[in-house]
């Protein structure tokens, strides 16, 4: 796995003066200042024509089957095969890591998933697992039908994940996505929010593979790629907060706020799912809690609006990040069967449109 | 407000030998089963033409909507005029009695229960109030154009309702309903169940009004009207299990089931619809809970099978009292224009299915 | 019904060089730019403490009952009391204006459309009609629990339907909402586009009374009061294009883009509803086609994009011109039971930010 | 791949007669009387531990993914991992065959249905395949976790899909399934219908894994095992009328009125999914149709009931089918890790209980 392109120096969103919203990130401007979670990248670069990879999202450190986090998903456009919603829905609950990956692995994702949730300690007699895979296109640069990458491949990106900084851009899943005809990738951002007298962390992750007219804190960019308005979105909201499944869906429904203020087209082709999850301890349903009347914690409706600000806010720059970091890229178009290239977002023009 | 037809001796379904299901029912075979429920009915009988009415449906004898009960609502088949749907499905509560009713008295029925809201001691100041009513149509008996009930007679459903035994049959909003060409109306049940070592109750009201090919316990009902398969239903679920309002929609879901079993033909025109809520007190959403994080008892999804099939028991049989307590009725056909008579179903003929 | 304020001399968005999105509005750039579509406002200010009001939908000019036509209801957050969303779900269509009220008012709307209904040629032998009301909270203006609109005064607003020009700002529904704590009220706007070879147009007309940080065409609006972030937003989309229910729904959906893009918080306590219909002559659901197998235009998936993108760039112009042409108004605050003053935005600032 | 088990001379249940509903059933009483659809099994039983398969259900014999068929999902209970639902709701079309299997070969479902569809003729440069998987759980005959049918095995169960009789009970992705603690598989049925002067199919096929008080069409069926109350179903609904998406929603839900008719429990475990098709011609979302406005036939909202009722009866046809066509079994039960044995239903008791 080398870079099949040149590394430009490339900066966080933040960094260059671009700031959007009004509450402060968390110490690392991540998804991981959420405690406990973990993110693991894949990143698969080939010869001329592979350009993609897997993204892993673990909520806690533990094992995610037997010790479950309340989880939800919202689909503001199901045009994407996100495997896994209808049970997160059902039981409000999550019981494995998310892979993010390409269109056409899904199923791979699938069996790794289950590979790595058979291997866990304690885990050996399990008979259902309810895998979350979400994914985006990534064909304008990948040549999406080579079954890249493998389960294995898969596995590694669960095997990598792990707390503190977030590689961003070009990388894992995000390694061949393409966002306002320009690189897209992965991003992430957080925000900290006060609300009943306790602090509360709001961390997003996006694979960005989407279009429109594409805005910056709400100044528009001006591209010439800018038609290209297909593709999707898949966006991973996580808190602290003690929230109940309910909220999570209202949660991850904000994160399509984020989503349109970067100027979005919502076109009919674009994949939007966000999912939602709480790593606090004492909303786990772990093995005995899933067994009994158990007291839990919950922050109710009327103090939640604070963490949907901070998912639209978190979610707009997770965006903006995706793209600052992302590196030019040559790869191979699927569609079309030839090379092709996308530049990555000028952070010059990005630093001059910050300075007004 | 008198009877327009002989009153007919009637009896409930258990009490000729018809006892659906595998669990018991309370004490009172009742939605009142279920602690601090409380039941009140309109029953609206004029001249020749008008058979309405309206029954009230209370979670508990304190303020509503101050301490507002965990609801939720599943649909079947969504052709009819449910008021106050999405709220209880964003906030997962409900803050107000459920008023049923006929089609074209939505409007006054809502206009009833804000009017009684506010009427309530320490409401005063309130600037919204989410009412929920649901309604069929009792147009073949009725004189529906007539604006009946109307707003006042809502009320008196509404201050008419207290705990005990239910009047089931041709009262209130069964007044003028019609269930598989026989005269439908209002019918309860409950059923008593144990899981992690506690005792629950579910209790079920139903306002009968559609068709299919009647069964009585699975056996067939033959009647030369059952062609008639158009109509609603709408069921109302309580339970003193501390259930969020997730597994209340899911509760709420199987009451369909016993809907299924009695040969429910689902017909497009049949609107069919459930709404579900916890009396559980640990589980209200008092003023303060609110405002607050609060540890709240869940039930969770690996403990709620036993109450899911008590739903569908206590509808089943909720759905044959209606049947077994209304009285055959004259009328005046809206639809028509014309006089009508639609008959009780016949408790000999079901007492000799029971023996069988 | 006076103005109780100054009349100050208003301006819509365009006209003051604001102009969102990248498609070209219609003539009126209103939603009475979809042939057909009438509006009709009721404007109620009395004495100190009423300001509210009534405004109505028409699809069309003819009996609305008869010829319904396809609709979709599209719900971000379903705190609110909108009326009719269950049927038009299932059946993918509306038999009846939609009229949009204060929040306490929602019944007798419902009570003004059937009796509206019932009245028109024709539809004398109904017993079934699913009335539409949206409705968002003005108490912060307005003595919301006077029961004002009356039910004649809603019937006002159904007779006063035209089509041509549509009154802005503190007008019908929107006499005493607020917006990003400045006046709000109704706004429109329309766009068109092409696709396949055809020219559509997309018209949204909305009720603003919602918060955020506000932002004009991207740029923050600074103002001492946008920490007022709740409240609601109805809004409702009419294109000519022929489309399904269900790309309809999806078009709903998309308005909330536009919603996103002026800086809404989309917090717990904003009912955010959209409901779309097409008025396209070929998809009307006519008596004689409702009863048998008619093919029916459909534009399909693939084309719809534009008009996606359209009904995005529309309600973000509407809610800036209801911004724009509101009147800064005092009145009641029924929460607080005390005068409230509201003040307009500021076109002065406005045009200031349109020259950057 | 062998018989494990002795060949029991079994016979469907129409045949001991046992003829659920009013609607009369087509040729073969079978979903392939629905013109065009085609199933086919893989059935995978080795040593004492493996018996499972896949089933193959296809809307047409053409190419699938260029001429789509309008679809849709309808989910009870979403205990399952169904795949491509969200694309399914979104487009209301399905663009690749439907495999059942079981629960942890979901991924490799997909994955067989990717490269299946990339091999058709035409598909070669397809870059996104919306796969339709669904699953229930055979864990309690199949050693689950030893990856099971392969990708491989997969591709056998879409190459044998063909037209005529279908093979039913323990065979394909009913190798190993459990129903009411009797041997479930398999089971399909069909049912003709008249409306609008037209003459049209409705053909179901289901995988039984679930639980409850068995009913033989109403009759109980005592069992002592019946406890065994968990498990889920996956139901295949196929129409050639010409129905919307939203009419199919509508069908495939009333499926689950013959899933409650047979005595389900619709426990907390039990996944129940329903996705109808139709595979009218006029209907199919050709690549000429998918470009451009066309006028598509409608069976409208008032002519759908006799179809919904069909589905319902042909439903619980086919359960019964699944159960009396079901040989006795002995394999592996993974979740002790012991030999297991699950007697087939017993026809003698069945045809005892016909005659009454």
């Amino acid at each position: 796995m080398t870079q099949a392109n040149g590394n430009t120096q490339r900066a966080r969103a933040r960094d260059i003066g671009i700031a959007p919203g009004h509450y402060p990130p968390g110490p690392l401007n991540a998804i991981t200042d959420v405690a406990g979670v973990r993110v693991g990248h894949a990143t698969i670069v080939e010869g001329a024509t592979i350009r993609t990879g897997a993204t892993a999202v673990l909520p806690h450190g533990g094992n995610l089957f037997q010790d479950k986090v309340p989880a939800a998903i919202a689909v503001l456009n199901g045009y994407g095969k996100f495997a896994g919603s209808t049970q997160i829905e059902e039981l409000g609950e999550m019981e494995t890591p998310v892979l993010l990956t390409n269109t056409l692995a899904t199923g791979r994702a699938i069996e790794a998933i289950n590979r790595w949730t058979l291997s866990q300690p304690d885990n050996g007699q399990l008979v259902s697992i309810n895998a979350v895979v979400g994914e985006t296109n990534d064909s304008r640069l990948n040549d999406i039908r080579s079954a890249r990458p493998s389960i294995e491949e898969m596995g590694e990106a669960l095997a990598a994940a792990t707390g503190g900084p977030v590689a961003e851009g070009s990388v894992g899943a995000g390694t061949g996505t393409v966002a306002f005809g320009l690189k897209g990738g992965i991003g992430t951002s957080s925000r900290c929010v006060r609300t009943d007298g306790k602090d509360y962390t709001v961390g997003v992750l996006v694979q960005s593979n989407y279009g429109g007219h594409l805005r910056i804190d709400g100044t528009p960019y001006a591209s010439s790629a800018s038609e290209d308005r297909d593709g999707s979105i898949v966006i991973v909201v996580a808190t602290d907060a003690p929230l109940s499944d309910r909220n999570l869906k209202r949660l991850a429904t904000r994160a399509f706020g984020g989503l349109a203020r970067t100027g979005a087209a919502l076109s009919n082709g674009s994949g939007d799912y966000a999912l939602a999850f709480s790593t606090a301890a004492e909303v786990r349903r772990t093995k005995n809690q899933r067994k009994k009347v158990t007291a839990i914690p919950d922050l109710p409706n009327e103090l939640v609006s604070p963490l949907f600000e901070a998912a639209i806010e978190a979610t707009e720059e997770s965006i903006l990040n995706s793209l600052c970091m992302a590196q030019s890229t040559e790869g191979f178009n699927a569609g079309t069967s030839s090379p092709n290239r996308v530049e990555a977002i000028s952070l010059e023009t990005l630093k001059r449109l910050a300075r007004r």
